[in-house]
């Protein structure tokens, strides 16, 4: 039985990874924390888990973690994240980072999106937990960089062509939308009901911190530099990513051709389903699947894909890398 | 030309009370004002109005005011309100108050649901703003207590069966559902998108402060003291307000006597309509109308009322009121 | 391991069985039909299920079924029903059934709110299986009534009131909101997105066919004949039902009171939750947990129950049922 | 006063014509028209507009609508609309179509889209009705094809960069998400609200028949042909599309270019606003404006541009054609 805490219990990250472990048949709670201003009775805090658990949600104590718990979920954000992860590090327990922190393996390129990185030396060792593409390097690590959202759903879509040199490694637009927990659990003026609702808008516009962590996904996958405009979009619905990617082809290439790479790439990948026809965001959502089509037209390969944001995009691939982490079957409680 | 001037112009009613006015043939705006921090230019403020007006939302100087406007639409919340009316007022300024201020006669129930009152002399000569009700006082008067949303749908709904005393005069509920416009523009964990979204939530039982000022109006029809419960709801929509009114009838009472009481009741309002079916919300949204449908059912009278609580229920209804204080026809500007 | 087949797996509560079925560690599915036009892989036919589970939905076949299945889940519509269900007892399958063909014990009051009845004999066996309040009785059974999704609702929210005769008889309001879809899976006008969504109304007034199931469960657990007046209304989201009932209190009755009694009523009881506060229909989309909150205001007592009514309204619950009958934990494969 | 016909009044495009030209001062609706079995009084067949307007839909009589209307709004759907134009032509009726029926010029491009051609004759003097691209044409015209909604956005995001040759005429991406009117007032599976709802898809890959009415147009604008790839989506809100649009600069080419290339090309036009940020799909709803924002990112130029699909996508567009025919204001009654 693996024993888990989760750091950052109060946000919509740290409820849904309580509520996949609450499910997991080899894995316990042991350990819940936030700031202290958000402690208190797990029922009390989350209503969704009134009488699914009687916990407390207290402030952080890394000792008292580490003798409770194997591995750490680490739901925080960017820079408060490399502040505790060394210390949980040394303490012994291995680490699952939902933070940007250990994801950017240049740290001039972190840097300028992000803060000055203040833990080069873990940055080192961490590995890229999209089990897809990384699963050997993920099963020996002890730091997790668990991915982005939107990186999750593009990189699923553009490895296959990437790996196979079958598209132009410029040019490519991976144009996303997102459902609006996405955006977190604060309330702001742009996610207020009123405002939201019957709502869609771009933003970020050539500038989202999401990109370089796509282009490094891509780059590592391709052997080579790979070049790609991401724009993110938000709509009115809780949950879900759907990327629409376009890209050019490096040479001549069917759909057919395309539909049966793709078939191939994941026939074993039980989180990933190739379709014959386009995902539907809602399919995927409250699970950790990737649907993927892949096409051409009017010249362009055009690649969907759909995930859940809080769950293939997050908490549910920390899971999945979790399993891998401690040797259980990599879909176990996440059915 | 009716020249308008709207205090608190950065708030939902006070958007949507621009909106009319620019709509108005015989009303313009000449003065529009916020808290210093959400003043600029109207398009910078308001996307959706960006091209339809050149204005500034400025400071409030009452003085400024006074010579450029003949109405104050105050669009404050309240306590507020009551700071500045009565120099709105001295100035020579007819004034429509959107908040509870001047709606409430009786000071101790005001001040027990509210604030201590600081405008007594005032409120005794308020006039409440409900045009098919009250309508030949409203004409005469300086200072309009433009009615709270819920109390808008619900007296509707009440006054064709008090005025008749056909119902029972205690244990009528009202239980109301309202879009999330209604708990205004300030984001909060309650109103946030992925909270609010898929969600109906009850609120405020028993102690919400829109009941008191439904038994102020329905005794005031009846002609006798009214005694309700008023159960609002929040659901995950825009706009709109459905109340479903539960009452016991006085004597024996048909469907078909309730109906033609209703349509008798209101033939000559242009805003309020019967049906001959339940009302649906969506059918009322972006309209000054009152959808009402009437029934008896299982031996209780039922009657389900839908009006948009912007309009209607607000920014509507106060251009309605204006209309008749300026000796307008009283739909102008609201078709 | 429990052998379930799913009648009628093409409807939203046949799907939800599914899912539910697909994670129960004592159950497997072993047999799936619709009608014929609605057959094929389960994973073509619900997107949502892809790569979760290698089976056909086929045309009903009695006598495979018998052989293939301890349990049916019948998931069909009143009247279809029962011309299926005395072939499935006589085959010596046990049946949790989902349409309101045995839920109505008085043949006469079956039969003016549906159609003749036509299998009067097993009706006079059939469990009404509400676990909460017939626990022994559904363990006993060879046919249970799967309840109606407003009566669970409504009567969890009554059954501690009417059992201490705490409240009077007559006069009581249910006034419910639903989402969607329990109007079901066929596309019609009433639910179209562009009009439903931001929308919200009434429909059934006086006439709604939960009602006499309501007053058959409130009559039994009072012991004497209950009179309700049940008005349901449907709202713009997915799943939920929030029930608001407004009663008349026997006697003097405090709000302490009815919350103490509503926390011991339910004491035990796993998926009955007593909130402190009114409940909110997203705590219990897609669980089977019913929240309540019980008050007093104005005179009147005032419960608000919260359901997934496709969970705790239908499917969740019959797989409850299943439990029981099978001798199973009663939350196995709920949590 | 201009005298209206409205052919085809019970869809989603007839009935918000209805609304604009029931606000219009300078005209009126004169004839409305609907299959026999969607035939009736207006405000039983369209709750909204309860109150509002005292008239009966008919079954069309071209001899009737000849003298009862000056310009036909023609809302039928392709196919249909021309089997009717060419007798409202002949007895002297102006005409404005919604239908792709007199949109593409190419008759074996729309054949190919379509269906056969039965209306060579007309088509040719059809004019294209995009006012702020070829408003002197329209003005002389007696036959107006009134643009679809996709093309209306991405037709004004592209025409500046076209116009002045400074992008690639290849590669051009339009990515697009629309509101759910956009499908039509038809009840289907797609639209059905819990299947809608929480939910985002992509549809038409590389076959919507957008895409040669906007290359048709684009072309026309660039004066050499245009390709591009148009791909759209749906989700879950009422009004409005956001198109994103991706394409190569044809020599280098900043930010601040862009905008003031934008500004300028723009600056006289009423109902196409120029942002200094992206637009917002909802600032842009129930009104005729079209809201742009222009950029480079990654080396591409993106374009963003929101209308709302009914209004600036057909029925407002309609009547900013009609007032441009019948030489009234352009934006009278559109505000």
């Amino acid at each position: 039985m693996v024993r888990v805490a989760i750091i950052g219990a109060s946000g919509y990250t740290g409820v849904e990874s309580i509520d996949i472990i609450l499910r997991h048949p080899s894995a316990k709670l042991t350990y819940l924390t936030a700031l202290p201003e958000e402690c208190g009775h797990v029922a009390d805090l989350f209503g969704q888990l009134s009488g699914r658990v009687d916990m407390m949600v207290e402030p952080l104590d890394v000792a008292k973690l580490a003798q409770a718990a194997d591995v750490a979920l680490c739901c925080l954000p960017h820079k408060v994240s490399m502040s505790f992860v060394p210390k949980l590090l040394n303490a012994g327990v291995k680490v699952i980072d939902f933070s940007a922190d250990y994801r950017i393996k240049d740290v001039a390129v972190y840097e300028q999106f992000y803060v000055p990185h203040t833990d080069r030396d873990n940055l080192k060792h961490a590995v890229y937990g999209l089990p897809e593409l990384f699963r050997e390097d993920i099963k020996k690590a002890k730091l997790i960089a668990n991915p982005g959202c939107y990186p999750t759903g593009a990189s699923l879509a553009l490895a296959p062509l990437l790996k196979n040199k079958l598209i132009q490694t410029r040019g490519i637009v991976v144009s996303s939308v997102t459902g609006v927990s996405g955006g977190g659990k604060n309330p702001s003026p742009n996610f207020h009901f009123p405002y939201m609702n019957e709502n869609l808008y771009p933003y970020g516009v050539g500038v989202h911190r999401h990109m370089p962590e796509m282009e490094q996904v891509a780059s590592s996958v391709a052997g080579e530099p790979v070049e790609l405009l991401f724009q993110p979009h938000v709509g009115p619905f809780d949950r879900g990513i759907l990327s629409s990617v376009y890209c050019e082809p490096a040479g001549s290439l069917t759909a057919k051709q395309v539909q049966e790479l793709f078939a191939d790439f994941y026939k074993d990948e039980r989180f990933v389903q190739i379709l014959s026809k386009p995902p539907v965001v809602k399919h995927v959502a409250k699970s950790n699947y990737c649907h993927i089509f892949a096409t051409v037209a009017k010249d362009k390969v055009v690649i969907f894909s759909a995930i859940d944001n809080l769950i293939k995009g997050a908490s549910g691939q920390a899971v999945q890398n979790m399993n891998l982490l401690f040797s259980l079957p990599e879909s176990m409680g996440l059915e």
